[in-house]
């Protein structure tokens, strides 16, 4: 019996976040000064910024687009240690529309943030309901982790609890388990496995059975590394990328969330790009995409997104955000996308 | 938009263990000395023990059998340090049969301990099964994720991704979603859904769909607190008792499952009396789901059980054990269950 027992002699590693720090800070379009003021400087500065006739919306942006997740947090102490008041809450009072969204969400922690985008997309299903297969799929299980306590305590509820009252048919098949999951981060890889779990995604293709167990089992539990091999695999053996395959009807919407959820398993700078193109093109702009798009990504993967934005179209992000939104909101969006100095 | 952003002041708690550190003190069963030795004197007694002319085995219950998992823990480090050999892998090398088990499981911590049984569980599908049901309900969110942990650094995958591929049909649709969730830990209770939940429930099950994936919503989200309202609204309202319904066919397995998993969330104490009383019951004891019932609950709640199992048995626990089992392995778990001077 204790061959396996008997390896229990490892120090037991938290969960890795998928990336190390210093690839984290080299994707991360955040700029952050070398020697930045101490919390209790930058929130004496906030609270200056509130003050007096009018917002001083570019000392706002100035200071919290140049800070990274635990300067803010520290921030945020500070300050309401300081003047007693939740800097959110003041900035909720002084700001307005999409700046005031981009900045609230993203002088939230991530967890925070992303159980907080969770949340509004278990009660929109079917409009932003994307955000749930974003968090899902490219969050580390460590990230995953925080945000179900976040959610717990936020909402007493579980997350898995709100997806599955929400949903039903076969979108609750897959969204319930994807939420749920958390999956092997390692880089081991089965080919065997890879080769069998391709055939049977593609015999429940050719089916067209999209929403099969077997299918919702190997996408939603495998590990990333595993998945890119049967993925693969399918792509050699079977002559096209899975994801053209599951675009038989290109209207259906279980067919699209599949997509999206092997994309973003995959392939999540592509994800996003796309997400941040057809945001954009659109006219007058999805700014909740946009927004999400930015706030959950300038930290971590921004650098990458923006080469594969510039490589599709030509255009640079920077370029293509500024032609579509104006004042404020725009330069707290280009400053979290790397605009100007820190 | 931002009613619930603002709220984000709280302080995080970690998902708490369901019972306090003070309340777990009375239910659990094992007996430590006021000043125990140090580690150190542990683990050079312990070494003492492996030598010379046969192993022995007294002195290595009356020290392993009253620490506690952090004592344990730290006994176990030492013992590396100081012998350059696990301990779990000295003890694996001198013990032997039921009693090597009982050692060996109870001297894991309780994360690496269920991570191993619920490994065990995903392999022996059919006969230790309920390991999984056990864990899944019965431990604290906080446990549970600490339990995800080891098993993927221990067996390079995850769980809910070994049960869904060693599982199929029904079965499948109870465990995945039972092993993923990590329920909402908090007191608050729905009535008005307590009671639309505790109708769907009793449609379904009069239906004789016991497999309804509402059903398994309700089951595998829904917090204990929830559940419990939802249950006594069942009862109150349809005249029986879930699980009385749920004995429709007393020889499905679906349906065993099934009543093992609501008794596991709402009277834990009872289910592992009844386990305690099969397994004792049985010609030639069920020593497997002996074990484990006691190297998982000692620490944690086998007084409530004791007591239960008294009242339910006539006679004491320690009695029906003592009958049944023999030496070393019997003074084990008896030891465990709080015979004898810490």
């Amino acid at each position: 019996m204790h061959r396996n027992l008997l390896h229990t002699t490892h120090t037991l590693i938290p969960f890795s976040t998928q990336k190390s720090e210093k690839e984290i800070l080299i994707m991360a379009s955040l700029k952050v000064p070398q020697s930045a003021p101490s919390p209790a400087e930058d929130a004496e500065q906030l609270h200056k910024a509130f003050g007096g006739w009018g917002t001083n919306e570019h000392l706002i942006i100035s200071i919290l687009a140049h800070r990274n997740a635990s300067q803010r947090k520290l921030i945020r102490q500070v300050y309401a240690e300081t003047y007693g008041e939740d800097l959110l809450k003041t900035l909720d009072k002084e700001l307005s529309s999409d700046f005031e969204r981009t900045v609230l969400l993203w002088t939230l922690e991530p967890s925070e943030r992303d159980a907080y985008l969770a949340n509004e997309a278990t009660k929109k299903f079917t409009s932003s309901n994307w955000a749930l297969v974003e968090i899902a799929c490219t969050r580390s299980s460590h990230e995953l982790f925080a945000i179900r306590q976040v959610y717990h305590s936020q909402y007493k509820k579980s997350l898995e609890e709100d997806v599955a009252y929400h949903t039903s048919g076969d979108f609750r098949k897959l969204l319930v388990p994807l939420v749920s999951s958390i999956r092997y981060e390692g880089p081991e890889v089965n080919t065997m496995l890879a080769k069998s779990e391709a055939k049977i995604l593609h015999d429940k293709i050719s089916e067209k059975v999209y929403s099969d167990e077997e299918v919702i089992r190997i996408i939603t539990t495998r590990s990333k590394a595993q998945l890119v091999a049967t993925l693969n695999h399918y792509n050699d053996h079977f002559g096209n990328a899975i994801n053209k395959d599951l675009k038989a009807d290109p209207k259906d919407d279980f067919l699209k969330l599949l997509r999206a959820t092997t994309k973003c398993l995959t392939r999540p700078e592509k994800y996003f790009e796309k997400l941040l193109r057809q945001s954009i093109r659109k006219l007058g702009t999805d700014e909740r995409a946009l927004i999400r798009v930015i706030t959950t990504r300038a930290e971590f993967d921004m650098e990458r997104i923006k080469e594969e934005y510039q490589r599709r179209n030509t255009v640079p992000l920077d370029r293509a955000i500024a032609g579509d939104t104006t004042g404020d909101y725009e330069k707290m969006l280009l400053a979290l996308i790397g605009h100007g100095n820190a």
